[in-house]
This record gives structure tokens, C-alpha cells and sequence, in this order.
């Protein structure tokens, strides 16, 4: 049997140096972009279209869909909201189509578009995501938005905790797989202390968000299955219900 | 007292995402170029060349200096040798300059131009590398050359002990320097062991290289700061003792 690759892209700008034909793309962008997509689907939001800038996204205005937009961790003047994941309550997405902009997580997903398939990953949708994983034979790279191209521990983390899930004896991973794979193992029982002292969490105490860090943080809130078709993210867990 | 920044460029890809001009870069390539920039600088070599591509290496034949080329893992046809750690012995390169070109070492010092100072890290020199750091105030980056543009293990294991060894209250570590410092941590009282799955550990051991690997996991093999000043690596230890 072949071996599966499972690798760790740790920055958007490494993902020329990877070969996506043949492989699953999952963007990773947990603090709070793929979070709150995770979320959105499993309280019944229609779709989301992922847009890599504002201007795009004003495109969309006049559609009856629902506008989000964040720069630097802050909603953009004159958007619905941003990509806080209390912005993304059954109440407010169920039915509608949202139209989304963020820093780093939607234009991660851009710069994806040559692999066989994208889908969303966050401690939101963790295990039904592995699960789905384990049922497809293509290679799996795992994306991490990062911070502008910086990387950033929580991306990684949770890289970590997926590639877990997912090895076995016959999938070969690299470096960065093993790497966010440890990482995982060390912080795993305390989440939230291990990353008092990243960049993110530091910018996110800030921010004065600390409600949305805990919510993305838990394992399980969302179980959807955020999958990349005709320019939109749909639910595939709700497709499969149905079918 | 302002904070000292210290950061971690986990591929050579990523450097254009840092502000090197009031940083002290130092570059790493423990298998095996800049293991052997500091065994062949503490054996007596006059000075290293470091060029990026093999022509340019050529360009200094009939000079009297020695020629090494490394692609792939191995000796360039037609060079005096590649970059294995043992063709720096004192024998060879007391009193020698030596133009070297590698896949991934020699190239990720072009690219760190910019920056203040220039300096090149290994296990091999890690103790007087990093009291040397500690004498300067300013900001370090210590840059992974991986493996063409992939992160590697051993590159990053060690930017951890040397972010460990440089790290107090008044440090500001970025995620990535936080990253490899968990690395390290894990893999300190095994490195073999830990890096027994990396990519580079197994393109070795096709590669028949394991004693090359073993001493380059050695530490303070080879007390040398080879520092780059007018496009040559220097002993920067020996000038001290002499000075």
C-alpha cells in the first residue's frame, strides 16, 4: 500500500514549494477566521464565500448577502461584522449566504486553489474533520494562515493535533508535520497556557477578545465539514446528512 | 530597558517577512554547512567564501583557493570536496581560503545581506556562538536554511537551544523562537533519537553519512564565530584572542 503524505505548511509563503495537485488543502486559521466558518455552517448558513480583499467583498453588496470583513483583528468600518465567531450565531447566519475577508485566513484559502480539495479545519470541527479525512486516500496538507506570513503557534498546534489523528503506519510525514505533532503533544493538556505567550494571544488580549480565544479553543462546537466548491465553502456534513 | 527580540526564520523563504537591518542574523545549517564553515574556521582556514551557485565557485579556480561544492548531499564533480564536516580538517585548510557553495546553507547567507552582522550557528560551536550573542544587544534572527525552502528538524532544534540560551526577562520571543525552544526542550537528551524520522536524518542514511551526522550533533566540537565581513567568513574568536 503507498505510503500517504501528510505534510505542515507553517506559512501561506511556503505554499509555492508545495505540490497541491494530488492533495486535500486544509487551511487552518483557528484564531479566528476558520473558527468562525466552522461555526457559521453548523448553525445553517447557506454558504460562505471566501474573498482575499475588502474591495471584493464590498462587490457583493446589494446581493442580500451578509458582509464580513476583518484587518487587524478588527471589524472593517461599515461591514455587518467581522470574523468574531459570536458574529456567526444560528440566529443571525441560518439560510444566509456571507460573503467573508480576513487578515490571513481567506487568503490562505486563495492561495489553495490548485489542490484536488479545500476544506476548513479548527478545534471547532476536529474530530468530524479527521474522521472525513481518514475516509479519502489523497495526500493531506495541512495550511497554516499564520500571522502575515509569520507563523503562529496556535495554527501549528493544531496542525499537530490533526496530523495525530490522522497517522498511522502507512502515512510518511515531514518535518513540519512531526514538529507541529510534537508541539501538539506538549501542549495539549493546558491549550490556553501554552499559548499565553504567543504573538497572537498577546495581540488578541488587546483586543479584548478573550471570550472568542476560549470559545476557539474547544473541540467539537461546530461539527461541519467546511468544503471549498464553485468559489464557496458549503457544509459537506450536511450534504452527506441529506444524501 | 527596551526588550531584545529574538526570532526564528524557519526557511529561507520567509526571510523577506523580517526586518533585518538593526538584527544580527545567524544562519544555520547543522547538516552540514555550517558545521563545517565552523570545524574547517577553528582548524585554521584563513577564510570561507560562501557563493550560491556552483559557476560562481568555479569563478575562483586558479586562484589558490580551495573549491567546495555540495547539491543533493553530494560532491559536485570535479571539486576538491562537498561539505562534509571531514574535509575540514586542519591538514587540509590550515591557512586556506576555501569557496563554498551548498544547496541550502550557502545560499540562506546571500539572503541575509541586509542584516547588521552576519554570523553562522552550529551545535558545533553553540557555547561560544552564544556567549558572543549575549555580549551584543542587538536583535538576533537566526535563520533555518531547511531544505529547499522546506523547515527542517535539525536546523530548528537548534535555533531552539540557541533561543534558550539567549533567552531572559528582557527577550521578547516571536512564536516560531517560542516553537523551536519546545522543540529543543523535548529532543535536548536525544537528538539522534528525535531526529531519527526527520527528512534530512533519512536522505543521509541513503546517503551513508552517519558519521558526518554524529559529529555534527556533537557540541563544541569547533570554538569558531565565523562572522561575514566583505563577502568572506571569518574566525571572529580568533581576532578577539588576538586582538
Amino acid at each position: 500500500m503507498p505510503e500517504r503524505k501528510i505534510s505542515v505548511c507553517l506559512s501561506p509563503a511556503l505554499l509555492p514549494y508545495y505540490d497541491l495537485s494530488q492533495t486535500i488543502a486544509v487551511v487552518i486559521d483557528v484564531f479566528r477566521a476558520t473558527t468562525s466558518m466552522c461555526y457559521g455552517l453548523a448553525n445553517g448558513a447557506e454558504a460562505i464565500i471566501p474573498v482575499a480583499e475588502v474591495e471584493e467583498c464590498l462587490a457583493y453588496r446589494d446581493h442580500g448577502y451578509l458582509l464580513a470583513a476583518e484587518r487587524d483583528g478588527k471589524v472593517v468600518d461599515g461591514f455587518d461584522f467581522g470574523n468574531s465567531p459570536f458574529s456567526y450565531t444560528a440566529d443571525k447566519v441560518a439560510g444566509k449566504t456571507i460573503v467573508l475577508t480576513t487578515t490571513n485566513g481567506t487568503r490562505a484559502i486563495q492561495h489553495c486553489q490548485q489542490a484536488k480539495q479545500i476544506v476548513i479545519g479548527a478545534f471547532a470541527n476536529i474530530d468530524i474533520l479527521a474522521n472525513w479525512l481518514l475516509t479519502h486516500q489523497e495526500d493531506v496538507l495541512f495550511v497554516c494562515s499564520g500571522w502575515k506570513n509569520h507563523v503562529n503557534l496556535e495554527d501549528t498546534i493544531f496542525a499537530g493535533a490533526m496530523a495525530k489523528r490522522l497517522q498511522n503506519e502507512q502515512t510518511d510525514l515531514d518535518d513540519s508535520a512531526i514538529l507541529a505533532m510534537r508541539l501538539y503533544e506538549g501542549a495539549k493538556h493546558d491549550l490556553r497556557g501554552s499559548l499565553q505567550d504567543a504573538s497572537h494571544a498577546k495581540r488578541m488580549q488587546r483586543l479584548d477578545i478573550s471570550r472568542d480565544v476560549e470559545f476557539c479553543l474547544r473541540q467539537n462546537t461546530s461539527p461541519a465539514i467546511p468544503l471549498f466548491e464553485n468559489g464557496k465553502l458549503i457544509n459537506a456534513a450536511k450534504q452527506a446528512l441529506v444524501g
